[in-house]
């Protein structure tokens, strides 16, 4: 039977890596990457960074092309056009397990952050399991999450005591709002600056882009504040670099 | 200036260790532990395990003894107990800091877990430095929570499709019922089976208890097909060693 690992690698920091990933790492024949055809050459350089730093024995890197996802869809739209695009991605991941792994080979999915956390690998992987066309067995490896690198960066809990916290996406609150009722919110993939556009009024912000890496950049205060400094700062990181990740906490005030 | 690790070091698997966890672990001179006076021997065992493997400069270990917590409290009091059992605590670490670490020395708190999620040793230390008795920095190291060994267990994403996550307590489950409008909701410290509690119709449950150790259980399935199942379970493994620790995901099924 072949296995997949899908292996959280953390949120930047190679230090992030959990010495539960860096054994699975060594149990892998191969490793799957995607060429994003994108500003993306710094995870691809942090890939290499690991498999050198850890990778003791022989291995193989093979890549494939990432098939184009259509990230100008409507709110709407969206799931509709994750969905066709996991569909085009199944088949190539696919194709790359049947081809490149032997029966009882073992490969490797390097992924940020955390698995369970929007990413899609695990998904797919299973879209292709049910397909029934390839058999194997995958093993999700926790890492540290952008969320989780926020919050130590900032050093502060990402909860009050006894309540919840609410993970979501840039694109649910600028469609949305606040989910009602949630006092501590944190935000991913926010590619609209959506926390500009929440009622600044009691709101706290804790921000941080290339959160773990030597470009760290961090921001809190009250919304009202400082929000026009992350717009700029979203903007002049994004230019320079090509591309942003970034992650916040939006925390109500208590009255 | 003293400097204070707070170390998250994972769900119970001592390989969920982070590489900048074990760094941080090897600049500390002094690690603080509390005797809880209770069965938490495991984590002692953990503590003392991950000492032995991985620090490797001679360092001292200083136990205190816990406050006690007044855990009996209704839950409308539960925050104020939790402000005084935070006083008391508060005024243990600061002699310990005070008396234990040399004015550039480096202590360390070795947490289960997450730092940043439902535990109290971040926000302990900031109420320290707010007194001003003693001075000190904070360095908060992120590690594996609960939730995450979760869902690698169950091998599942915790979010679906752009869309959020809430993580709240057994406790608020119990009073609220599942917060308005969130369809995935992990749960965590829930000493009163609040599953077992929510109308169980079109929710599926992912538990887990004793998440990434060799006493790892768990169940998934409909919520109401299952739930018997666990709260027998729970019962069971409390009774045999003493604790549980577990946590889980409740997620609505699409209509």
């Amino acid at each position: 039977m072949r296995t997949v690992y899908v292996i959280g690698i953390g949120a930047g920091d190679p230090e992030h890596l959990t010495l539960q990933a860096v054994a699975a790492m060594n149990r892998a024949d191969v490793f799957f990457t995607i060429d994003k055809g994108e500003a993306k050459g710094d995870l691809a350089a942090l890939r290499a960074t690991l498999l050198a730093r850890h990778v003791t024995r022989p291995h193989r890197v093979v890549t494939a092309r990432d098939p184009q996802r259509d990230r100008s869809a409507p709110s709407g739209r969206y799931p509709g056009a994750v969905a066709e695009w996991q569909e085009r991605r199944a088949a190539l991941y696919e194709r790359m397990l049947a081809d490149e792994l032997a029966d009882d080979g073992a490969g490797a999915f390097l992924v940020w952050g955390d698995p369970a956390l929007y990413d899609g690998t695990l998904r797919i992987l299973e879209q292709i399991r049910e397909r029934g066309a390839v058999a194997f067995e995958v093993v999700s490896i926790p890492g540290i999450s952008a969320v989780q690198a926020l919050a130590a960066a900032h050093r502060i809990p990402l909860n009050r005591v006894g309540r919840p916290v609410t993970v979501t996406t840039g694109r649910r609150l600028a469609d949305d709002g606040p989910p009602a009722g949630a006092d501590d919110i944190v935000v991913m993939l926010d590619a609209v600056d959506a926390f500009a556009a929440v009622p600044a009024d009691g709101w706290d912000i804790y921000w941080g882009a290339y959160l773990g890496t030597p470009d760290e950049s961090l921001v809190h205060g009250p919304l009202e504040q400082v929000k026009g400094e992350i717009v700029r700062r979203r903007g002049e990181l994004r230019a320079r670099k090509g591309w942003i990740m970034d992650t916040y906490l939006l925390r109500r005030r208590e009255r």
